[in-house]
């Protein structure tokens, strides 16, 4: 999966803290409670749990955040602009599109391994932030679709719909991580289920030599 | 995708009903319980709520069901088994695989528009039931990878790995699902969507006519 660059995150919300010690504190926050949200899920994460993994006091809460939905879409929020970041800058590195794509698969996986919280908070977001997951899934398949819309104009690819190979292509992604990464709680993709992704993708993507498919 | 035919159901757990009345009331309570988890969502869905919705009374609940968690589990078998079957009976009409294939694909959408409650039940599974979720997608991409090896056999695909290849595409079709169909609340999949899907679908699977892929 190969995107462009993302945008910087969405206006922080309304309480943009004005000293390194609050953006520190915040960030604390952020990273307890996406641990939090992943472990014990939203209906039982409780505000008094995320500020006691963060070691802050339960009133400094509210000094960065409205309430648990506040604080659960911001985690939404930063873990989608990661992951896209994370995939831009890789295949950013690839030369060819078929490089470009095997590299952003790979910093998907990476990312899904160090992060499974990635999984587990954007499925619960269904039904505690439907327009969250939303905003993640477009937010990856818009950049995606648009680095696929280039290299159908150069060639590269083959004449697809580019918003939908990268629905599909997004898709193949996430249950192949679900089922390698997250089920086994691997660190990585093992090398033979990832090369046999890959000559999925390139099955799908590569330019064929004749304009007609073999009509089966 | 397409699949083989699903097994019967598992063992219906300790407590099936002797008397046609009784399957009847039975059948009543996971439909009720099909849409109180889909609306409201497992933590919010209380059995009260199920036997209000199934118009039973609340002592009958427990005469087929030991508790929330138990017609939870069945509520995700039952989903699984009708959509594995629609999608077994629908590919079996495909006289070639790429056909099959298509068929296969189709009755997913169709399922997915008639039982919007797929999705909601199966993400919440992840937290609510683990174990449910995964036998869910391990059944279908059983089947699937059984029906892909097979192509593979004759010739009528390329070779890919049949199980990697399953999950790569029943991802792609979940989440081309998720976009087009529950998002859109539409009643079937735009047909442009689905021919793009298709044709990733086809460049993925379809043998090339030489053994050297384009090397890009």
């Amino acid at each position: 999966m190969t995107i462009t660059p993302p945008p910087a995150p969405e206006a922080a919300g309304p309480r943009v803290p004005r000293t390194p010690r609050g953006a520190r504190t915040r960030a604390r926050l952020l990273e307890a409670a996406e641990h939090v949200f992943a472990t014990v899920g939203y209906p039982d994460a409780s505000i008094v749990k995320i500020t006691e993994e963060a070691g802050v006091a339960l009133g400094t809460f509210y000094v960065h955040f409205a309430g648990k939905k506040e604080i659960f879409d911001e985690v939404v929020g930063d873990l989608s602009h990661r992951v896209r970041q994370a995939m831009s800058e890789a295949s950013g590195r690839g030369r060819t599109r078929i490089e470009a794509e095997r590299e952003g698969f790979r910093a998907f996986f990476r990312f899904t391994a160090e992060h499974p919280a990635l999984y587990r908070i954007i499925r619960q977001a269904e039904f505690v932030s439907p327009e969250a997951m939303r905003a993640h899934y477009a937010s990856i398949v818009d950049g995606y679709a648009e680095g696929l819309a280039q290299a159908r104009e150069r060639g590269d690819i083959r004449a697809v719909d580019p918003t939908v190979a990268a629905w599909a292509l997004m898709g193949a992604g996430e249950l192949i991580g679900m089922r390698w990464i997250l089920w086994e709680q691997a660190d990585d993709i093992p090398e033979h289920i990832y090369e046999a992704l890959m000559d999925v993708v390139q099955g799908a993507l590569a330019p064929t030599t004749t304009d007609e498919r073999p009509a089966r």
